[in-house]
């Protein structure tokens, strides 16, 4: 049987989506090169903007373009796809119901980690655009895994937009002291472990190395459940 | 006028493909998201080996699959390809011949950053893989840039063929020693600079983040001709 081929949906952004590849190559159990897994990546930042049409439904809609590329995929052979992109996941529904393929959906993908790894976690904190934050992608499956979401404070929020767009979107290094200021204050706040639910902030986690069982990366949980769903086990 | 996209034909090896498609984003003057490359990457790890054919022509031949990338890559509206392997580019003429767009040539691209960086280099040290070097890729295109070729000791090249598949490809570290001792051999022989000329030394070089203006890396070469070509400046 022909191992599966993945899809990767991405460009949104450009980098999360290299390091969501790189991942893919890391965490696949392998002693040659071809023992990986046969990966297309869609590459595509000139995908508008998620959050800016989530806040404002008179800008530019990424659900044409996200659909095309989503269609491409499947039309390449891929069995399965990937979108290393949470906020995009506003959108999950309409891009499953346009291809045959699976999307795997990253947000149900970190709950199920997030209860893997941190069994008695009831609050669970939600570091993620204004985009993913508004459209409430988190609570809403949160539930289904018994895990009460809180989000950060106004101030927190928009912090975090600034990391996002203003440095690590602009290519500049992120503001570290900000970002864990952020998590401790969300675990002041009851949080028994924090979401990184904006695969930009995925790119400062893989950067820094960081590896603490209270913070969870989606980037993390996606990667890991698409290698094992096509070698039936991952390197974690 | 819409801008170029980038395919990149790919998986060979896996590792080396993301840290292309990651050297491609990071070398990309950009602000935002929208500013990036459009680039699909084919990670295709089930291409057979290169070195093996070239050095036993019963072995498996890679060319079918890579022309098949190629041509994917082609009819989904790439404008440009870049295969982020040296050894690949043994079969480079018929590549190219099968498609209508620009193959870009890692080893021109190469040996002219050699030429702009270094410009009083006369002898350059080849560190690569034994088909790469058996198949004289390099020697046949340095002489049109003045360069002399100089290749590795039986003992050393064989070291290298340890590193690149035992180490590298298997996802092992790579052993550091043995790799800056051969790059030291070369200078003590008299070359002005070496050039990695094989996209898993590549990813030694990027995992280190080695900055030296006498060691010459192939895949950066690549990239920054791409990103140049596609955007008219690289961040180098």
């Amino acid at each position: 049987m022909t191992e599966k081929t993945l899809g990767v949906l991405g460009g949104v952004g450009p980098l999360a989506t290299v390091y969501f590849a790189d991942l893919i190559v890391k965490m696949t159990p392998a002693s040659r090169d071809q023992d990986h897994i046969r990966t297309i990546v869609s590459n595509n930042p000139k995908i508008p903007d998620r959050t800016d049409y989530i806040l404002d439904r008179t800008k530019p809609d990424p659900l044409p373009a996200m659909v095309a590329d989503a269609k491409m995929l499947a039309s390449l052979g891929c069995d399965l796809i990937a979108i290393p992109c949470n906020t995009a996941h506003f959108f999950y529904d309409e891009i499953q119901k346009n291809v045959d393929v699976r999307v795997m959906n990253i947000i149900e993908e970190t709950l199920r980690f997030a209860r893997r790894t941190v069994p008695q976690a009831q609050k669970v904190g939600i570091l993620a655009t204004s985009g993913t934050l508004q459209s409430n992608v988190y609570p809403h499956v949160a539930e289904r895994f018994g895990i009460e979401c809180i989000y950060p404070d106004e101030r927190d929020a928009a912090t975090l937009m600034r990391i996002i767009y203003d440095e690590v979107k602009a290519g500049k290094p992120a503001d570290e002291k900000a970002f864990f200021s952020i998590v401790e204050r969300m675990k002041a706040a009851g949080c028994d472990a924090v979401i990184l639910g904006c695969t930009e902030l995925s790119a400062i986690y893989y950067e820094l190395h960081i590896r603490r069982p209270d913070i969870l990366d989606s980037m993390t949980a996606l990667a890991a459940a698409c290698v094992t769903e096509i070698k039936g086990s991952v390197l974690l």
